[in-house]
């Protein structure tokens, strides 16, 4: 265990980071969360680089020389497969019966971007503080240009062998995403769903295995559950969901009614790869319970996307989430329609010694 | 949110139960815990009326004045059904062939007792001080039978329904299962796995939801984790797993290793059905594996259990625990060779003000 903890680390006032969220806030959410004086994340999946570099050019013009976070996945972009692409469309053919789509109309598509040399060289212009990844870790090459500018950098472990894996690679922390945590599973050692515990389990468990600091993800929702986290010796605290009903959060109104309406609707959680082709966790919805919520059907992420995203669109336009990912972790009791500032200051009340 | 613990509610010294183990611990480990002072318990599924009272009166001579807990199940004992017991013994039929048994000579049986009059007369000439029960609770008449003799009486909740459910009929204490735990799954209302989650999320859900105090399980492993559960706002915790290797467990000795074994193995659980008809966690192992973990095949919760005895007694002959369940939380990095009243005090040190 360290004595230090990831504010040190980070340069930050605060061990508190805002879990990158990728389709669900962008940079005025990082600002808000930097000048409040933790470290603020910009989700970069399912940005191109000329949007990343706008967005940086926002947070840095907004928050001067305290730190943020820019967040990338590192996953394979897999070669499509017509026979499963196929086989998924066919699955969604009565929805598109129901919603009058044309399914000869929908383009394919990715989704979500892998961390690339196209990124990096955005990147390299404004050398950001702290980069963090999910699904593992990028080539050893990109990994080399991100440290090329002493950047820290973090990465999601579902596991004690990916913390390990992690470590031996170099991190400078490790993030213990524990089964709570809503959004995707970031596992990439093993897709066993099985292997996948629970934050009280994960985080004693990863503090004991690494060497690195840790920092707790999954359930960390409030001051008392972050104080919980520091005391089974996180180094920090990421905290997701609970900023998903801030002003600065870009969510769906369908997404934002759910977080924010029927308490027993939105403690029904799950995860599904029905949106994207990877586990993600969200608010159990109609196609979750009549094609999944976990299904072998859809495409290898992130292809899994294309086929379903004009049924989400036509649903949204009727009011209606049954067909969006309406992600959140297992407790959305955090959620507040409070600015990103004031409920990073409300939580930190938990990180105070 | 309540201001008391569980000590003062139960009589106890420290706010820790000691989980009831069926299976796993008798008497011998309940007194050990309860002189103490913390609350021992007895689980009582798994004898008959005859051995609950011999039970009960080597705790009572053993512990004075001290309380101690006696734990039962409440499922209902379900009908056999031919058909599925066929396909279980089917499913089965390779193994016997491997291990040389003859399935006509294995004999049907409940293996698990739920609360009834019977155990109600038993108990009623000794008056146990705490009575606690999983799968929900016994019928009104059960209950108030226990009501009688003024036993606080506990029940486990996997969600925030079960708490509200049992928080309505009155129990003293709610003690909510977090997915992290080993053993049988709680969960009464829904037989939906997905609704059961982390105790970093179930915890403080619960807290809120309910006014009795409320006891926390799964992950509960040592003083750091029992620190930080009480700064979730629990009353009290339960232990179970980390108990397992005490000289007092009657746990077999293929769960012994794999308890004290190779770590990477061990940190491997899964929520199985196998062993008994309804989910419970236990550490992976090869039938788990090959059949399961979870399959749609056994017979009603306990009737799963007389066909799969006889391989993993002579699996367990062998030397190996595979066919054997071997119950265990998702850390058991708590389990220690020391005796039930040492670890006790070293789990009641993160319990002090």
């Amino acid at each position: 265990m360290t004595a230090s903890t990831i504010a040190q680390l980070l340069g930050t006032e605060l061990p508190l980071i805002q879990a990158p969220m990728a389709g669900a806030q962008g940079s005025a959410m990082a600002i808000a969360v930097s000048n409040a004086g933790a470290l603020g994340s910009l989700p970069c999946a399912m940005l191109a680089p000329d949007a990343i570099r706008a967005e940086i050019e926002a947070i840095r013009n907004a928050v001067g020389s305290k730190p943020y976070n820019v967040n990338f996945f590192c996953h394979h972009t897999p070669t499509p497969d017509a026979a499963r692409e196929e086989a998924w469309r066919k699955a969604l053919a009565p929805y598109y019966s129901e919603f009058g789509i044309d399914p000869a109309n929908i383009p394919a598509g990715a989704g979500r971007n892998p961390f690339s040399d196209a990124a990096a060289d955005v990147l390299e212009a404004f050398k950001p503080p702290v980069v963090s990844f999910h699904f593992g870790l990028p080539s050893e090459a990109l990994l080399a240009r991100v440290r090329g500018w002493s950047a820290k950098i973090l990465s999601s472990a579902t596991t004690v062998e990916e913390a390990q894996w992690l470590a031996a690679r170099g991190v400078d922390a490790v993030i213990a995403q524990g089964l709570e945590a809503g959004g995707h599973r970031g596992h990439f050692l093993s897709h066993d769903l099985s292997r996948q515990v629970g934050t009280f389990a994960l985080l004693p468990l990863v503090v004991k295995a690494v060497k690195v600091p840790v920092i707790a993800a999954g359930g960390i929702v409030d001051a008392a559950s972050a104080r919980a986290a520091m005391a089974m010796g996180a180094a920090g605290v990421q905290v997701g969901t609970s900023y998903l009903l801030c002003p600065e959060a870009t969510i769906s109104g369908v997404h934002r009614a759910a977080l924010s309406g029927n308490e027993e609707a939105r403690r029904h959680t799950a995860l599904t790869n029905l949106f994207t082709g990877r586990p993600a966790r969200g608010i159990m919805n109609r196609v979750m319970r009549e094609l999944g919520p976990l299904s072998a059907t859809p495409p290898e992420f992130p292809l899994a996307t294309a086929a379903i995203a004009p049924l989400r669109a036509k649903a949204e336009g009727q009011g209606t989430g049954d067909f969006s990912p309406l992600w959140s972790g297992q407790n959305a009791s955090g959620c507040k329609p409070i600015g990103a500032a004031e409920l990073t200051r409300e939580i930190a009340a938990g990180l105070r010694a």
